[in-house]
């Protein structure tokens, strides 16, 4: 089968071996998939990680390794699944409370000891599995990884209906972000540094603003650092109010020395945030509540595979969607 | 008046002039005073200060300018103070929840507009006054404000019984920190370089071990970072179990590139933690739940004030005092 594979250098491999699914497992036919900045971090190296590279994905059931009437069900559904799956060993605290991705054992699809979604075929186990609402396309359902990262501030954090949200950074994270807690009636400005992209949330709802025409002063309650650079992390400092909350979405990679006075002095408390529950951000996509399609820059056939990965680069992108059927 | 000023350069002046309580506040003759880490980064050009230094003592109150008797009660007692006042503006919403420390136009007691205690006469507004309750030796009291430091953590975090946390550093903060959670019945361990220092919390219960012979392991719910060093701080972040909370006590002079990525991936909160309110500290104190005499390296009288300075930079002293009546 056709797979995009990262081993030390990025391939299209048209003759991958087609994955057997274990006991528990399901076997996917994948409909469509997207990159994310992650997947680009692997093959710079990020994680050590190699294999097939993907995470977020939309597919079909296709066969269910296991003899139990509940696990059969899945076959023919269109699913999407969550990236991280556990040891599932009865000690472990962690798979106890279904909390896969903090297990220290754990399989993360295309990150961490397991193959991808960028390929025709892939297995997950199907405790992790998630059934698409009909009424959700595939264009919008291969958005639901991302979108339940931005949910996880939810679920990690009482955002107050008076409280001041500001979110900074206006690439897909950002925006998501904004969206997400926009949709969750919250009080919320996104601010970057590209109008074109502000103009994606400004249409959906969002309060938006230039990044040279805000104040900077630190009046916000939450502040949602979605840059991923040193500078986005000393701004998001600067923004948030004493004793409020700086949530950190993205990686921060410092290439320069960073002055974390000000989290002592004004008693902010940073939030790191990482991947999150899917039935929350499967809820939002079924009441219509976000419209991810002017996320997508376009849509590439697996066989462009490479075409996509240089595409994703261009800082005018936002997201690049691979076809595999 | 003798006041130990800094000016550029730090003096003992002989002819300091003596303050005058304006309206509400009370003049305060210092006793016993404390050389905190603050005070010696301030004369390194830290917060831009000048003025008489210092924010730690134990004094008599003297004189009160007012005419209300709820203020005159304070002459003749011995008291400690909160170092920062507010604005008082009725718009102030600081100031209206009395968390003066957050004020934006806010008085900090030698750091922030306002001459510091070392000096025979200070004044502060009675409002911010703490009688040091009897059986409470000047000795003790004059650590009320670190103590109520590390109270603050407390103030910030539910810290549950069944919860580990360990404390990195033992230098006074770590110290206080330490004996101040062990006080409180939580399961705490300090971790430190110094058996001598680690012995002082040892020999007051605290579980104490050198950080050579810890294993970094990710297990630990809540974690202290109390050396104040960029490399403690990353290994704070090593410490901390996923989800956990990294409490951020002192300022972080990085001299060094920092890393945040286990943040995000481990989803932790990095909690910034500064001064804390001084009942609870009394409290511990009136108890008798700590004993800060082994915590004293030396008492110096005010006329060798420069001569304690420069032994509380030395490595292996812990707090050095300053007696000006």
């Amino acid at each position: 089968m056709k797979a995009i594979v990262f081993d030390n250098s990025l391939k299209l491999d048209t003759n991958y071996k087609k994955p057997e699914p274990k006991f528990g497992e399901a076997l996917i036919k994948v409909s469509l998939a997207g990159i994310c900045n992650t997947d680009y971090e692997i093959t710079k190296g990020y994680m050590g990680y190699v294999g097939v590279l993907g995470h977020e994905f939309v597919g079909v059931v296709e066969e269910v390794n296991s003899d139990k009437p509940e696990d059969k069900k899945w076959i023919g559904k269109r699913v999407v699944a969550e990236i991280s799956y556990g040891c599932n060993d009865p000690n472990c605290e962690w798979c106890a409370k279904k909390n896969y991705r903090h297990c220290p054992n754990r399989h993360t699809l295309g990150i961490v000891q397991k193959d991808g979604c960028f390929a025709e075929y892939m297995t997950m186990p199907v405790n992790v599995l998630f059934e698409v609402p009909v009424n959700v396309s595939d264009e919008q359902a291969v958005f639901v990884e991302p979108l339940a990262a931005a949910c996880e501030i939810s679920e990690q954090l009482h955002i107050e209906p008076m409280q001041r949200v500001l979110v900074l950074g206006d690439g897909k994270l950002g925006l998501t972000t904004a969206l997400t807690l926009h949709a969750q009636n919250l009080d919320v400005i996104l601010v970057g540094k590209h109008q074109n992209k502000l103009d994606i949330a400004k249409k959906q709802g969002v309060k938006t603003k230039l990044l040279q025409d805000l104040k900077i002063e630190n009046i916000y309650d939450v502040v949602v650092e979605a840059t991923g650079t040193a500078g986005g992390f000393e701004t998001s400092m600067a923004l948030t109010k004493p004793r409020g909350v700086l949530v950190l979405k993205s990686t921060v990679a410092t290439g320069k020395e960073l002055n974390l006075a000000p989290i002592v002095i004004n008693e902010i408390t940073v939030l790191g945030s990482r991947c999150g529950q899917f039935p929350p951000a499967l809820r939002l996509l079924e009441n219509n509540r976000i419209d991810f399609k002017p996320f997508i820059t376009k849509i590439y056939s697996v066989d462009d595979a490479l075409e996509a990965f240089e595409a994703n680069k261009a800082k005018e992108s936002i997201k690049i969607l691979i076809k595999f059927a």
